[in-house]
This record gives C-alpha cells, structure tokens and sequence, in this order.
C-alpha cells in the first residue's frame, strides 16, 4: 500500500538530467499529442514520455467522437444550424450538475476554431454525411451523429438540438480491424507532431514531480526498463497520463458505483498523474462522475421500454445510450430490463448498428405481459400497468411520462419478449486534477502550481455528474493544446 | 479565490511558539472533545483551539444520535439482542458502496465497550426507554430508536435488525429550548476534558499547519483576534473542526447535488482543515458523499406512499428517512410527493412526533386519484397504476414493489391528498480526509503523515455512499477517541 516514490522530489537532489527538453508531456494519448503540438507550434522543444510501447493512449481505440459545435463547417455542411448558446446551454444542463462554466464556455466559444485546427492544421479527416439511425457510433465512415441526447428530452426544451459528435474518418472500416475515429484522430496528431520536431520516448513510466525550492515543478523522475531516470523540464510539464478507472483502491474511495467494471478504458489509466500532483498539493473536482456505458444495442431498446428492478420506466429510450446508462447504474441500482415485443425487437435486428455484439437475445418470451411479469418475477400489475400507460399513450404517439419522440414510440405488442440487462453496464472515471482554463494544475490554495499543467482524463474537464460521447477526445484536445501553450510560454 | 495562508510553514520559519502542548486539537465538537479527553487519559498535556466562542460545534445542535450496537447495556436493557456480526453486516449494507470496511468492522467490535465508555467513563446520561414510533427522533427523552431503517427493506432481510441509535438523555426537553441529546453528549465530554486538565482557547480559527524538514507536523498557526499565533504540538496535531458543507466552492467541487441546501450543519464547517492537509498532500475520500435530511414528517409519510415526479413509488416509506432523503435527492432529481387518504393524514397528525414543523398542509385534496393526478399534472394512468396496484396488494397486508412491512400498508382511499415535496431536501457532506483506523491522516504514498491525525466529519469515517442517524457521532467520538490516543503516544 505504501509507495513512498509518489512523492516529490527536490530538484537539488538531481544529481543529472537524463532528457531534457523546453516542455516535457506525459502521456502521448488524445491530450499529450495536442498539448505537443501546440508547444511546439509555439516554438518550445518537446518531448513525450509515454508509457506503453506506442502512440495513441486510450483515444486511438475509441469511436472517435470530438464534441464540437456553435456552427462547424462539417455541422454546416450536413445541413445543421447551431449556435455558441445552445452548445453552452446544452452542456451545462446535460454535464452537471457542477459542470465548470467557466471551461464550458471558452470551450463552445473556441469550438468552430478548434475544428478547424483539427481539420486544416492537423489534417483530421471528417466526412460530410451525418448518421442519423441510433446507435453508439455510426457503423459507416460518416462524419456526423447525435452524442448526447440533444434531439431528446429534456434536453431538446432546453435548448436548440443540433448533432455535435464529430467523428474522425476511418474509410474502410471493415478491414481496420478494430481501428476506429479515434485512431484517425490520434494519426495525424502524432504525424504533426513529429513533423514539428516533438521528440518521443517510449516505454517510460512516470514516476513523480521535481519542484524547486520555491515549489515550481522543474521535471519529473521516471522509470525507463527499470532504471530511474530524471527528465527536466525547462519551462513546463504537462501530466496528460489518463483517468483512474484502472486503479482499483481509487475507484473505491472516489467512484465505488463503478469499482469493477471499467470500461472505454485501457489499464495504464491508474491515477499515477494524480496522485504525483496530489503529492505537491494540488486539488481535485468531481471525482465521482463517471462515463457509463450501456451494453446494449440502442437499435433495440430505443423500439421498446426500458425499466428497472421495480418494473418501472426510467428513462426515454431514444436519448444517448450514456444517459441511459447513468440513469442505470447510478440512478436505478443497475437493474434494467428491456421490454419489447417481437415485431419491434425483429425489426431492430434489421437496422444498422456499430456494435452487434450488443444484440442479444430475449431472456424471457410470452404472449402477454401478465406472463412475462411473472415470470421475471416483478410484482402482480408493475409491469401490466407501466405498459398499459405506455400502451394507452403511444396509441397518441405521445410519451408524456418521458418524452420520448413520436417517431420512437408504439404500443407494445404481442408476443412481448424482455432482455434481462442488470449489470449491464461498464465505463470510466471523469473525475481528476481541477485545472483552470488555461489548464494550470490548481493547487488547493487556489493559486497555479507553478511549471505544472494538465489535460485530458488526468483532469475534471467540462463534465461533472453527465457525460456526452466526444466529451473526453473534445476537451483533452482543446485543453491539451492550452496546456501545451501554456507550458511553452511558461 | 487565491488563498496562500493555507500553505504548510516550514517550522525553522516560526519565531516563537504563543501556545504549546503535546496534542493540540483543533476543534471542540464531539471528534475533537473525544481526542482531547483520550489524549489527556494517555497522559498528554491537551491544547484544544476552537473558532467559535463555545465548546460544541455540530454535535451539540444535534439530536445527539450515536449509533451504537452489538449488544450494548442500554440496548439489552430495553429488550434488544445484537451482535457485532448483524451490526456489521448491516454498516456495510447501508453505508456503501464503497464504505471503509476495516473502519466498520474496528467499529462495531469496538461499539460495547465505547458505549461503555461514554456512559461509565464519561458520564453521558442514556434512558433505558425505546422509543418505537416513527420519526427522526425521539419527543421524549426515551435513550433508544432506530436509526437506520435496520427493521425495513430491504435491511431487515440483510441482517437481523436491532435499533442502534443511541440518544443521550435531556430532561425536560421542553424547557431547554432548542438543546437536544447531542448537548447532554457534549456536555459532559467537555466535562470531563477540562477535569483531565485540557485547556481550551476559543475564537482561535487554525489557518495552516507547521512542518519539520523532515515533513512531520509540528504545530499550526492560527488566527486570534486578528493576530496570528503559532502553536507548536509536541507529538500531535488533532484536526477535528467538521464537514465542507458550508464551503460553496468545495460543495460545488465534490458534492454539487447538496449545493445550496446544508441542513443539519454549521456555519463554521468551511473544510478548512481538509484543505490544510490537502496542502500537505494528503489523500481523500467518498468527497461526494451526503447525508440528505427529508424535510416532512415520518409519521405523515409511512401512512401515504411517497411518489417522484413521475408519479411512482421509489422508497419504503417505513424506512430511516434520511434513506428516504438520499433516494430523492440523490436518485429521483429532488422530486417527491406524498400522496395519503384523509383519515391516514389525520391519523399521522395525532401521533407523537419530535418535528411537528415538519406536517405541512396538503397542497391538492381530491376527492379520487383520477382527479389528484391531474391536478398535480402528473400524466394520466401514471399516479392511477400506481396507486392501483399499491391498493391491490395492500388488501392483502402486502407490499411486494418495495418491502414496506405489513403493519404500515394500507390501501389508499377518498378523500386523497398530495403534499408537494419537491426540493424537501437538505444536509451536510460526509467526504473528507483518508484516515487509518488509528485517525492517522494518510498521505497519498499510503503512508501517515507523521504528527498529524484527524476524526469527524473532516474525515472519511465509516459512511460512503449511505448513511444512519448516529454514524457522525458515532465515528466522531470514535475515532476521535482513538485520534487522541495516537497523537498522545506519538
């Protein structure tokens, strides 16, 4: 338990710097590629330590969704109008309660020019088409999709909907094996960087901080095939490591809720970035909220009801699948059931879909509800009545329990089939360094610790209790790049 | 928002020492009186520095719950059996997830002899009297209730329930104003320091801790009229000076569904000390934690049953309220109505209840459920079904939807009314430093932070996700205890 290694070191102990650069970045995933590029684009000499053997981090596996909006060209291009307003009014509803306005803002006011950076500057190629079926991600090479549940309520009374999940192209996403947007996002990040000059090193852990005596951050210690090795940082460090969804005591003390089922993450995400700033007094935010995932197919559930351990609907089934997916586990026990009768559950199977691998089958199938409740032994009449108000409703097309789209709602035929989907669900933490908007790594005295940024995982970004897809690619690029920025002209 | 004064102070920079003693305690609510009597037993000269002008902090505005069990004398005397392992079993049922296991399991091993304790050493007075009815409290001076919804679903199927919320006795209730048990707590905890020869400085606000070179803690540094005082520690510094529920930027941070509702807290728990040794890294834990008063009278709500804002049952309205409290605030969106039948309104209105202010007026009366629905603007069929089925099972003394016991079912009938709770919510942040089981303040290596030691709500205790009437004092005085005898024996 103990790791005395995590603490920091003076920087009158370095006997002998092993690397040395302008700016050093820990971590070459979504935010140390983009804090890179912009250090260097500032004219700082860079160097990345990544721990693992490559590039890419958690990102290149990703979907690919950038969150990004107010009016982009691809947004544009495919036909949607959006504003600065509604993207800042959406994101504050959907990722708080406690989301950061402050970073919520500069990040919708910068939205249209960081697409543009990533598209012309980096070279990050979007397709011009929108995918408008539901689902996770588009199962083609479009550009374009819902990601947060801006077309659905209530977020679509709050503010005016608008598709913002940008996602890299990946042409040919068949023989890509399991390369996805996210790959074709971190690509052409890494190529730029190297283009620039950034230097990279691969196979270093790192280990803890190096501050001066008048507490400025100076480099950081590292292990590299087990030897110790000291890299100095001359005008800043920038911590882009990842989140803590694979460290298991902290997910215990912060985000119990999802304590053995991460998911959407890979195991390097241990906290190391935290801790080591955490060790130097740095503050934290939101080290609860977590990303929550759904496994299961949206082209299914959306064509019937979801409900909980009591029979009851808890969630309009046409939203982003994260919602449905926090509402579950965080809201609801982690009990869900889809109920569905066999005409729509067919009809879905037809459908496009990105992950059928989340297509299962019934667990239960009746001729009525009256059997399926007991035989998934629900109370006599919680299931009957939740679909009888359902039913009567939908004969309207109306949902005015939850407002799910006419489009999506009908009555709930027979035969009625239902997917046992307790515990289904899996995700990652949100929660990490408070940062300011220039991505300074705050110390709790509220003051920047001076020499330290950070991005990405590693920090509490814009969301706080929710979550969109293209949350996390969208603010470690765009705070990734400010903390570059900002350690280069440190 | 730059606060430098919170930065620890290298001890070679502190003149002159204005107070000194082996253990200073900052705070003399129930943690910190504890520590100081324990430290004071161990034989240690005892500092304690308080900020306001009065000994009692939180605990003596309280009801003065300490949660206790395992067979305790009061609780055998009133007729109840208990065992460390039911005690157990339950804690960790109903305080995770995520709860401290060794803290609860020390706890409840612990429970007979702190009871003891309390009562034999320290003097706190306990009326062998149950008190059975429902509510927050007891309106007498009876010593024992429960306090945690131990004989509710689904708890009484978890462990064998036996009331465990300890009340110290305060005669004549009435005519002490707004002086409940936890007064008649304090009261004698604070007794018995000054007898062991503790002094206690009040109107002294501790700013930040002193630090050897070799990063043990050796003192703080405080505010005093105005004027900042050093105050050394010998073998230990005891922070003990309450929860973050009054710091708004902390709450917003950590806990944002509290935000702007503290309730059972005082107006001096600012966080400051977790902030001091955060400064000095140490770790934290469950900061999102809350326990969540229900502001309507139990006796009103176990007779009706309690919908949200999509008119269905959620809670066991025979359990702890402040399950109840949690389930609203933290899972239904703060939405909450009690729909009730005029007679069992009536009925909950002649019975005992500590919180008469708390049996608000009906905000719609109807003659039919149909109408009620409509009135609350609920859609239709919603309330209906689920008054329905409620109705059906309750004919049969049953409750199978949430486990509510057969003696609190009733079918609802005409005239029915609703009580608008929505917002009805309020309460403190359980969250706060990682300790050891021995009150050591755990740096983020793993390792205590040498010469510091922390109890009470500036700590993780024995609660994460849920929460009981009495775990605050209960783990306060504890591990308050347990922190005074590590600071004495340092």
């Amino acid at each position: 338990m103990s790791d005395p290694s995590i603490r920091p070191i003076p920087a009158d102990r370095i006997a002998r710097w092993d690397y040395e650069a302008d700016v050093v970045v820990a971590g070459f995933g979504v935010a140390g590629a983009s804090a890179a590029v912009a250090a260097a684009t500032a004219g700082a000499q860079v160097l990345v330590l990544e721990r693992t053997s490559g590039w890419g981090g958690a990102a290149a596996m990703a979907g690919g969704f950038v969150y990004l909006g107010g009016g982009t060209p691809l947004q544009t291009a495919c036909g949607f109008e959006d504003s600065v307003a509604d993207m800042q009014a959406f994101l504050k509803a959907a990722l708080g309660p406690g989301a950061d306005e402050a970073k919520i803002d500069l990040y919708c006011e910068g939205s249209v020019d960081h697409y543009r950076w990533l598209a012309d500057e980096i070279g990050v190629p979007f397709k011009a088409e929108f995918w408008g079926e539901p689902g996770w991600e588009p199962p083609t090479d479009a550009g374009l999709m819902y990601s947060g549940g801006e077309n659905s309520a209530p977020f679509n009374t709050i503010a005016r909907p608008a598709p913002r999940g940008h996602v890299p192209q990946m042409a040919d996403k068949q023989s890509n094996g399991e390369r996805g947007g996210g790959y074709m996002l971190m690509k052409p990040l890494v190529d730029k960087a190297i283009e620039l000059g950034v230097e990279a090193v691969y196979d270093v852990r790192v280990q803890t901080l190096v501050v001066d005596a008048d507490g400025r951050v100076t480099g950081l210690v590292a292990k590299q095939y087990g030897k110790t090795v000291a890299v100095r940082a001359r005008t800043g460090v920038v911590l882009a490591t990842g989140s803590f969804a694979y460290n298991g005591a902290m997910v215990e003390a912060f985000a119990p809720r999802i304590a053995g089922r991460p998911a959407a993450s890979i195991e390097e995400h241990d906290g190391r970035a935290i801790r080591m700033a955490q060790a130097l007094g740095a503050d934290l935010a939101h080290m609860d909220a977590t990303e929550v995932a759904f496994f299961c197919d949206p082209q299914l559930f959306i064509r019937g009801i979801l409900v909980n351990g009591r029979g009851q609907r808890y969630v309009p089934e046409d939203t982003y699948p994260g919602h449905v997916g926090q509402a579950t586990l965080l809201r609801n026990d982690n009990q869900a059931f889809l109920v569905i009768d066999q005409a729509a559950y067919e009809e879905g199977l037809t459908r496009p879909t990105a992950t059928p691998m989340l297509r299962m089958p019934p667990t239960w199938v009746c001729e009525t509800v009256t059997e399926l409740e007991a035989e998934m032994g629900l109370p006599a009449g919680s299931l009957q009545t939740t679909v009888e108000v359902y039913n009567t409703h939908a004969a309207n097309g109306e949902d005015p329990l939850l407002g799910k789209k006419p489009e999506w709602v009908a009555p709930i035929g027979s035969p009625v089939a239902a997917i046992d989907l307790r515990g289904m669900t899996g995700g990652f933490t949100l929660g990490g360094l408070r940062t300011s908007v220039d991505s300074e790594v705050l110390h709790v005295s509220g003051d920047p610790i001076p020499g330290l940024f950070a991005a990405g995982r590693c920090t509490a970004g814009i969301s706080a209790g929710g979550y969109v897809s293209g949350a996390s690619l969208g603010d470690g690029s765009f705070f990734g790049r400010r903390a570059g920025a900002s350690a280069a002209r440190n």
